[in-house]
C-alpha cells in the first residue's frame, strides 16, 4: 500500500443560485451567507476538512467573489493553497479539472465538496472518507451516497451495488433527477442513495478519466492553467482557452461513464439547503416550531421560518406554516411546501 | 323658519392611531394618507363638504401636522377658515368646543366629521344633511346613524326612537362599546345604528350644552381661544388654559346626557377604516380578491391584501387570505380577520 497522502479539499464555489431569493443574490450567493449557523456555509465546509489528515483547501469560485472568499476563510483561519477565479462557468467537471491540475495532478486524493452544503454529522463524513481511501488509492473515483428520506425528483440517485469493502460499493447505476413515480420506486427499494455531489478520487485518475471520457475538457484547463495569471494564492486561468472547453456536470463527464466508480452511503446529516423548506426542515426550532433570524415579532405564529436583515423588523400575528424573507428592499411571502416556486417569482420579475 | 346659513365644517384630524400600522404612525397618521383612493383620508373628507351649502371648513389637528394638513388641502384646493393646533389632545368634546368658538359660536349649523372615515355615498350623506337641517335649526343635537351590518364591539350603538320628521328620529339611548352578545341582541333587533361620529348642531347650541352638562370644558376652551396665538389661518389655543379641560368624547360628555338629540339613519357607505380587514372589505379587489397597492407581485395568492410602499418589493406566491403591509423599516404580516391583533404587536414592540 502506498504512503498516505493528505487529501487535498477542493471547495466549488461557482453556485450563484436564486432559490434563497431573496436573501440569497447573483453578489453574495447561497455558500456566502450564515444561513444554518453564524458562520458561512463556505465556512463550515472549508472548517470541515481541517486537519492532520487534510492539506490547505484548493477554492474554485467566481472572480466577483475572490475578496469575499478570503475574508470569510481568513475569519475562520482557513489558509487555502490555491483560489482559482473561474473565468467563466463551465460546470463542474471543468472547474474540478482545474483544482486537480492546480493540486498537481499527482496521485493525492482530492476531495471536491460543493461549498453551499450542510453537513451536520463530520464524524460520519470523516469516517466515511477513511472508509473509502483504500479503494480511491487504488484508482477508484468514489461518490458519497446520502440515504434518502423523500422522493426527491431534483436530486441525482444512485443505485447501490456490490460491496468492494467494509461501507463501499460498487455503483450500480446513476438515474439523473427521476420522476416522481421513478424517485418513489428507488426511495421503497432501499437500495438507492442520492448522489450528494462530494467526491474523493485522486487528481490523476481525475484527469486520466477526463482524458478518455471528455478530452475536449483536459485540454482547454490544461491550456487554461498554463497561460493562467498567478498573483499569490490567486490563480486566473486563461479565459480565451478556458472558454474552449465543454460545459459539463462531473456526474454526466466523467462519474456516469467509468468503470471504476464507488459509492460510501453515509447518513451525516447531509442537506444542500436548496430551498427554504429545505432550511426550515435542518434548522433547529423554538417551543412553536418556528425558526427566526434577525428583528422579529411573532405573536400566535407556528412552524414559520422568518428571516430579518439587519435595519428591518418583521412582525407577525396568528400565521402558520409561512416562510417571510425580508432583504435588500424584496420581502418573500409564501406558505411552506411552496418554496420551489421561487423560481415563478424569478420569472415574474424578469418580465 | 330662519334665514338658512351655510353649514360650517369641523373637520378632526386629532388621531394618531395606530390600528394601521405600519402605515399610519404617529408622524402620519391615518388620515394623512391615501388609503382608499390617490386622495389622502383628509383630502376626501375636506372635499365631501364643497359647494354652496358649506362655508369654508374648520379643521382641529395637532400641531405636529400643521403643514402637512395645509399642503394637503392646498393640493385639492379646499381653503380653510382656520386650522386650530391643539396643544394637546382632550378627546373630541373639547376639541369641538374650540372649533365652535372658532366658527363664532353663533346659530351657524357646524357638520363635525372624523378626518379618517370614508363615505362612498356622498348623495346619500348630503341627502341625510338636508333631512336633518330643519331639527338643528330648533336646536337640536343631531348624530348620524350607520345601518350596521356585523355585531361590532368597537363602535358605539345607539337604539333609534321614535321619529321626528321624515328621516329623523329621537335618540332612545346610547349604547357604548357593548359586549358581544349585547352587539348581536342590537344587530338582530332592526331598530338599532351604529354611531358613525358625525354630527351636526348650531354652534351656540353645542357650547350651551357643553355649559350645562361639562362646564369646565367650556370654560377651558374659552380661555384658551381669547389667550390663542394667531398667524393667518393657523390657531394655537393657549396651552395652559387648554390642559385645564377635561379630557372626554362628544358622546360621553353630551349626546348622551342631552334631552333633544336626534339621529339621521343613513346607508352611505360609510366605513371608520378601523383595521386593516376593515380596509380590505372596502377596497376593490381584483379577480383573486387581492388588493394590492406599490411594487407587489403576487402568484397564486387569493383574497390577500398586500401595501408595499416605496421603494419595497413584496414577492407572494400560493397564499390566502393574507395582509402584507411593508412601510419605512416595517413588515407587518397577518391573516385577514385578526388585524384587531395588531395591538399586540405594538405592546410588544413597547417592551
Amino acid at each position: 500500500m502506498p504512503e498516505v497522502k493528505p487529501i487535498i479539499p477542493v471547495i466549488l464555489s461557482g453556485g450563484s443560485g436564486t432559490r434563497l431569493w431573496p436573501l440569497s443574490i447573483p453578489e453574495q450567493p447561497k455558500q456566502l451567507l450564515p444561513l444554518t449557523a453564524e458562520e458561512t456555509m463556505l465556512q463550515l465546509t472549508a472548517r470541515r476538512t481541517m486537519g492532520e489528515r487534510f492539506a490547505r483547501p484548493i477554492v474554485v469560485a467566481n472572480a466577483f467573489h475572490a475578496d469575499q472568499i478570503e475574508e470569510q476563510l481568513a475569519a475562520v483561519e482557513v489558509e487555502t493553497q490555491a483560489l482559482i477565479l473561474e473565468p467563466t462557468g463551465r460546470n463542474t467537471a471543468p472547474a474540478i479539472a482545474l483544482a486537480a491540475i492546480a493540486a498537481g495532478g499527482g496521485n493525492a486524493p482530492i476531495l471536491v465538496m460543493p461549498s453551499d452544503h450542510v453537513i451536520a454529522d463530520v464524524d460520519a463524513f470523516r469516517t466515511a472518507i477513511h472508509a473509502a481511501l483504500p479503494l480511491v488509492q487504488e484508482g477508484w473515483l468514489v461518490t458519497f451516497g446520502i440515504a434518502p428520506d423523500a422522493p426527491e425528483t431534483g436530486y441525482g440517485w444512485i443505485k447501490v451495488g456490490e460491496a468492494l469493502a467494509e461501507g463501499v460499493h460498487r455503483v450500480d447505476r446513476f438515474v439523473e433527477k427521476p420522476p416522481r413515480d421513478k424517485a418513489e420506486e428507488m426511495l421503497a427499494s432501499g437500495d438507492h442513495a442520492w448522489n450528494g455531489g462530494i467526491f474523493l478520487f485522486r487528481a490523476d485518475m481525475y484527469l486520466g478519466a477526463l482524458s478518455v471520457f471528455a478530452p475536449a475538457m483536459l485540454v482547454a484547463a490544461q491550456r487554461a492553467m498554463e497561460k493562467a495569471r498567478r498573483e499569490g494564492k490567486r490563480i486566473w486561468p486563461d479565459a480565451g482557452e478556458f472558454a474552449q472547453s465543454p460545459s459539463d456536470s462531473i456526474d454526466y463527464a466523467v462519474m456516469e461513464k467509468a468503470p471504476r466508480v464507488a459509492v460510501v452511503p453515509v447518513a451525516m446529516g447531509w442537506s444542500d439547503v436548496g430551498s427554504w423548506d429545505a432550511l426550515h426542515a435542518i434548522s433547529e426550532c423554538d417551543a412553536h416550531g418556528n425558526v427566526s433570524r434577525g428583528d422579529v415579532i411573532m405573536i400566535d405564529a407556528e412552524n414559520c421560518l422568518v428571516r430579518s436583515e439587519a435595519g428591518k423588523r418583521i412582525a407577525l400575528v396568528g400565521v402558520q406554516d409561512l416562510i417571510v424573507v425580508a432583504a435588500g428592499d424584496d420581502i418573500l411571502v409564501l406558505p411552506r411546501g411552496r418554496s420551489q416556486d421561487i423560481r415563478k417569482i424569478i420569472e415574474a420579475m424578469k418580465r
